[in-house]
C-alpha cells in the first residue's frame, strides 16, 4: 500500500472525500437529493410517471431511467450545453450506468406499470461526477419510491437492495480510493465500481488510460472501491432512516 | 389598489415574495450567484472568454452573451431536456433578454475584446425566473468584471449601471407585483421589467395573455415594478458591497 | 416633437411608410394577404386545420399558431435559410409574438376544435417585418375564419376584435414613428406595440438597444405607436370590407 | 399526336401553359425574377458571394450552387416547413439539377473565385416547378453576372449559353407537354428535360411512376420539351433584352 | 463506335465489367445479395415489415422503400458517415431511385399491406453504384418476396418483372457503356438507365457533367445501356433461378 | 466449472465460436479486416488521416480514434440507421472502448502527427460485435501502420503491444467464455475484457443485467476471458505473420 503522503490534499491512499447527502431538495420531485463529495456537487431528483416504455406495456413491470448533464460551468472552463453540441458519449455512457445502477435494486415487478426518471444533473465536477450521481440517485429514487407507496397504498417498498459506487485508481504506479480531479486527470487507470449492500456487483468498469494494468492492480482497487462503497452504503442508511421493515427484503 | 386578500399567500398587491442572494457559489466561475425568490432558484454564473464573436474581432470591444435553461424537474411536472427536445421558442426568448440587460450596463469599450458568458440554471421554478436571472446574474457578472480588473490591472470596473427586473401582472382585474407560479398561471397580463439604478427601462414586455389591456393597467404596472426593482437594486448595491469607487461611473 | 428634417427619406416623426395590402393573393390558402409597407413585403397565409393541439383536445376551443421566417434573399446580404442554420432565437420570439396577436382577437371558443396556422414568410425586409407580419396576418386570418362561417354554416364571425401593430423607436434622442431598416440599425431603443380596435394593448415590447429610456420617452413612444396602429386598423377594415354585421360582436 | 380533348384545360397535347418572367423584383439581390407559370409562381434570386467553396479555392474558378425551398402553404394543404421537417429528399434532389443546370451554362472560369448562390422559393405550386425553378433562375443569374461586369469593370459577360426547362408526361396512353399538378399527380411518365440555346440537354430525367415505358414514347416526349424549351429560351431572351455582345460567345 | 483502346482496363466500349450475385448472404434478412461489379460491393438486403406507411393503410397495398449509404471506407478518401453529416443529397436521390425501382416490378397490389425495405450499403465503390444496388436489390426483393410467399401461403409471387440498371457515359468524346470510378470523374456526360425485362424504360437520368450533350449521343449512350441491362437480367434470372411458374406473370 | 452440456450449442463453458480473421479485404483502406467470429462478421478498416484533433497540434504526438456502426439488417430484425434516429448511447459506448482499446498498444509518440480513423461496420450480429470490432480493428491497425512504415520510411512500426478482447458471463449460474446472442439476451452477468499480450489489461467492464455477482463469479469470468483472449491473440500474430522485427519493442 503507497504512502498518503503521495495525494496532492494529503488524504491516505485508502481514504474518500468528504460525502454528504441532504435529502427532499427539490419542492416538486418525488424524491431528491443533493450530494456534496469533497468538492463535487451533483443533484439527483427522482420523477414517477404513470406509464413504461413501448417494450414493457402490458408486462405489469416498471423501469428506471436516468439522464446525467454537467452545468455549463461546473467544470475548470466553460463547456458548452448539450442542448448546444449535442449529448456527448460520456454523458450517453454514464447515463446508461446510472439507470442500470438503479434498476438492480428496484423491485420493478412490484412497482408497477410506472417509470422513474432519474436526473443527475452536476453543478460542480472535481472529478467523481458518476459515483456522485449514483450514489445520491439511490436516495432520490428510495424517496420516490415511498412517494409511491404512500399515493398507491404499496403493502411495502418496491426496494431489493442499497446501492452505491466509488472509484479507485492508480496514479503513478500507486493505487488510491476516490480520485479527485487532479488525480484523476493524470491517472494511470481508472476504475469504477457500483455495488449493493451485501457486497454484489452491479458494474465494474476499469480502464488503463496511461497503459494497461495488471490483475495484481485490478484486484486492489477492486477491494479500497469495495471499502468506500460500505461506508457510502451505511451514510446512505443513516440518511435516509430506513427502517427495519422497508430494509425486510434485502439481504445482507 | 387592490386588497391583499385577494393573493393566495396573503401578500399586499404591492409585496414582492422574500428574495436572498449568495454570491460566490461556484468554485471555479469568475463571478456566480444563487438567487432564491420566493420558491424560484436560479443559479447564475459568469465565465470570461478571451475572445469575442465574429462581428466584433477588431473593435476593441468586448460581449456579453447568456444561456437560460431549467433542469427537468424545476417544473411541477418533469419537462424533457433541452438536448432531447432542442431549445424551445420560450428559452431563447429569455436567454436574449438577459444578454441584452447585462450588455446595458456594462462597458463594453472598457471591457476589451472579451466575452462574459452567463448562464442561468433555474433549479426550481416557481414564477418569475426570467426577472430572478437577471437580477442574479447582475451579481455573477459584477464579480466576473472584478476578477477581469485584478488580473488585467484594470483601473476601473468597466460597468456603467446597475440592473434588475421585475413582473407585474393583472389578475382577475387586480393588479399586483411580482406574480408566482399560481398567480401567473391564472393573469390575464403579464408585465416584465428590466430597469437600470437611474430608473430607466432597459425592456419594458408587457403581454395580455388572457385578452388586451388598457393604458391605465400598464402604467400601474410599470409603477409597481418600478418599486420593485428599487428594492432589488438596493439588495445588488448590499450583496455586492459595492465601493465608492466602483459606483464613480454610475449615474444616479 | 422633434423635426422632421432628421429623418433620412423625409418623413415626419409621426408619419407611417405608405402601407398597401392585397387580399386572396394565395390560389389556395383559405385567407391570404400580401402587406406591402415601405419596402418591406410580407406574405401571410391562414390555413385551417381541423384539429387542435394536445392540450385543447376536448375542450371545444380552437388555436391559432404562427411561423415567422425571411427568404434568403429578403435582406441586403444574403441569410443562411432557417433549414440550413435552424429557427433563430429571434425568429422564435417574432412567431411567438403573432400566434398570440392573433389569438388575442380570435373567438377561440366560437371556433371550435380547428387549428388557424398563421404562415409569415417576409419576402423583403427593410425594417418592421414583425409589425407588417401582424397586420397583414390578421387580414388573413379574418378571410380564414370567413371560408370557415360558409363551410361550417356558423351564425356569425368567430371574431371578437381587429389588431394591428406599430413600432417606434429613438434614434439620437429623437421620438420617430415607423423605423426603417436604415433607422432602426442605429436606434436607441426600439418599441413594438399590438393594439386592438378599442385602444388595448396585446403586446408592449420596449427595448434600448443603445442604453436605457426614460419613462418619458416610453410614454411619448407609446402615443406615437398608437397613432400609427390607428391607422392600420383603418386599412384593414377598408381592405376587408367588414360589414356591420360581422363587427357586431365587436366592442368600439 | 393525341387530341387536346383530353386536357382537362383544354390545353393541346403540345401546348405550354402560358409564362410570364419579371426582372429585377428584390431591391437587394444582385439579380432576381418572379416566374409565373400557369399557376405555379416561384421567386428566383441570384446572389454573389466574393468566395468558393473549399475545393475551390486557389483554381481561379467561380461556383454556382442553388437552394429550393417551397412555402408551407404554397401547396393545396399545407406542408409543414423544411426548417421543422428537415429538408427533404425531392427538395436536394431539385437543389442539386437547378445547380447542374446553371453551372452548364456560366463560364465558371471567367467568373473567378466568387459563387452565386440561386435561391428558388416556390411561392405557390401548380405542377412544374423544377422547369419554372430553373428557367427563372437562369433569368436572375444573368442580371447577377451582369451586375458582376459592371461593379469588376470585366470585359465581357461570362456567359456561355442559355438554358430552360420543360416537362412531358403520359397520362392515360397520352404525351403531352408541360403538366400541371392535376395532370401529373395521375401521370404514368413523367419526364423533365432541361436544354440549351443550342439544342443540346443539360439533364434528361425520365420516370415511369405509373409503369415502365417505351423507347417510343421517350422519343415523343422528348420531341414535345424540346419544343417547349425553345420557345421558353426565346421568351427568356426577349425579357433580358441580350445585346448581340453579349451573345457573341454563346454557340447557335 | 470508339475503339476500346481509348478504355483504361482494355474494355470493349460496349462491354461491362464482370458482374457477380451472391444470393442468401445475410442469416437474418428475408433474402439479400452481394452484387460484385469490378471492383464495386453492394450489400442488399430485403426485411419484411407487416404495415405500410399512413397514406397507404387500409388501401389493401404494399409499398417497397429503399435506404442507401456507403461505409465510410468503401471510398479512396475516407467519407464521414451519414451518421456524422446527415444524409446528403446524393443518397436521398439515390434511395429514391431505388425504391421506385423496385416498386415498378413487384406487384404490390398481390403484396398487401406490408413494406419491403430494402436496404443498400456499399462496401466498396469503384463507380457505378446505384445501377449495381438496384441490379443486385433487385434479387434481395424476389427472394423476400419467395420468403412471403411460403409464409403467407400466396398462390404466386407477387412479381410483375425484372429490373435492372446500367449506366453509360461519354468521355472525351466516346461513348462508353459502364464507366467505372476513373472514367466516370472525368466524363463529360453521365447516364443511368433502369430497364424492365420487355425493354421498357422505369428511369432515365443523363446528365451533362463537363458540357450539355447532342440528341445523337442520347441515343447511343440508350441503345448501350439497353444491351448492358439485357445481360444483366439475363444474369439476375439464372442466379435466381426462376421457375416457369414465378414468371408466369411477366411479358417478355 | 459447469458442465458445457449447458450450452445451447454443445460448446464447452471455457469455448470460443470459431474466430477467422481475413486481412486486405478493402481496395482503398490502409488496412483492413474481416473478423468472422462464430455468426458475428464486422468489416475493420483502418484509414490514416495527415492530421490530428486540435488538442494534439504540435505535440508531435499522433492519435487513434473509432467509429461502430451496425449495417440495418445485421440484426435479427431490422434496426433503423444511426443516420435516422441518431447514434445511440450503446454505439458512443463501443466506439470509445474500440479507440482506448486501439491507443492503448500503438505507440502515438513514434506515430507522429497523424490519426488512425478505425471503422467497425458490423455486417451480421450474433453477440459479442464490441469484442470482435477490437479483435479484427486491431490487424487492420497494423496493416495501417505497416503502410505509414513504408510510405514514411520509418526505422520500425509504431506498434507497442498487441490487444484483443472477448467476453464471459454468467447464463443460469452458469459462468460461460464468449456469449452468442442467445446467450446473451438471458444473461445475468456480461463482462467484456480488453487485454494485451502480457496479459495486462486495457478495459474490464462487467455489468450485472440480471441482478449482481459476487466476487467469486467476478474471478471466474476473468480467468476465462483471459484464456479466450491468449488464442485470439495467437490468432492476430498468426494472420498478421508479425516478424521478429516488429515485435521487437513489444513486452511478453
Amino acid at each position: 500500500m503507497v504512502e498518503s503522503l503521495f495525494r496532492h490534499d494529503g488524504r491516505r491512499a485508502d481514504e474518500m472525500r468528504p460525502v454528504a447527502i441532504s435529502r427532499s431538495v427539490s419542492l416538486y420531485a418525488e424524491g431528491s437529493a443533493l450530494i456534496e463529495w469533497g468538492n463535487t456537487r451533483v443533484l439527483c431528483t427522482a420523477s414517477v410517471e404513470d406509464k413504461v416504455p413501448p417494450f414493457l406495456k402490458g408486462s405489469g413491470r416498471g423501469w428506471v431511467t436516468a439522464e446525467y448533464a454537467m452545468l455549463p460551468r461546473s467544470t475548470q472552463t466553460r463547456t458548452p450545453r448539450d442542448s448546444v453540441k449535442g449529448i456527448g458519449g460520456r454523458s450517453h455512457e454514464i447515463q446508461r450506468l446510472i439507470g442500470r445502477s438503479m434498476r438492480s435494486v428496484v423491485d420493478l415487478a412490484a412497482l408497477g406499470e410506472k417509470t422513474i426518471w432519474v436526473d443527475c444533473d452536476v453543478l460542480q465536477a472535481d472529478g467523481g461526477t458518476r459515483t456522485a450521481s449514483i450514489t445520491g440517485a439511490f436516495v432520490a429514487v428510495v424517496d420516490a419510491l415511498r412517494n409511491l407507496r404512500e399515493r398507491q397504498a404499496m403493502k411495502r417498498l418496491p426496494l431489493a437492495g442499497l446501492v452505491a459506487a466509488a472509484s479507485a485508481g492508480q496514479v503513478d504506479g500507486a493505487v488510491f480510493l476516490d480520485l479527485d480531479y487532479a488525480e484523476d486527470s493524470r491517472a494511470d487507470v481508472d476504475f469504477n465500481v457500483v455495488m449493493t449492500q451485501d457486497g454484489k456487483f452491479v458494474e465494474v468498469q476499469g480502464t488503463g488510460e496511461g497503459g494497461p494494468f495488471s490483475r495484481g492492480s485490478l484486484e486492489e482497487m477492486l477491494d479500497l472501491a469495495e471499502r468506500g462503497i460500505r461506508r457510502l452504503i451505511d451514510l446512505q442508511e443513516k440518511c435516509l432512516g430506513l427502517t427495519e421493515e422497508e430494509k425486510s427484503g434485502i439481504p445482507r
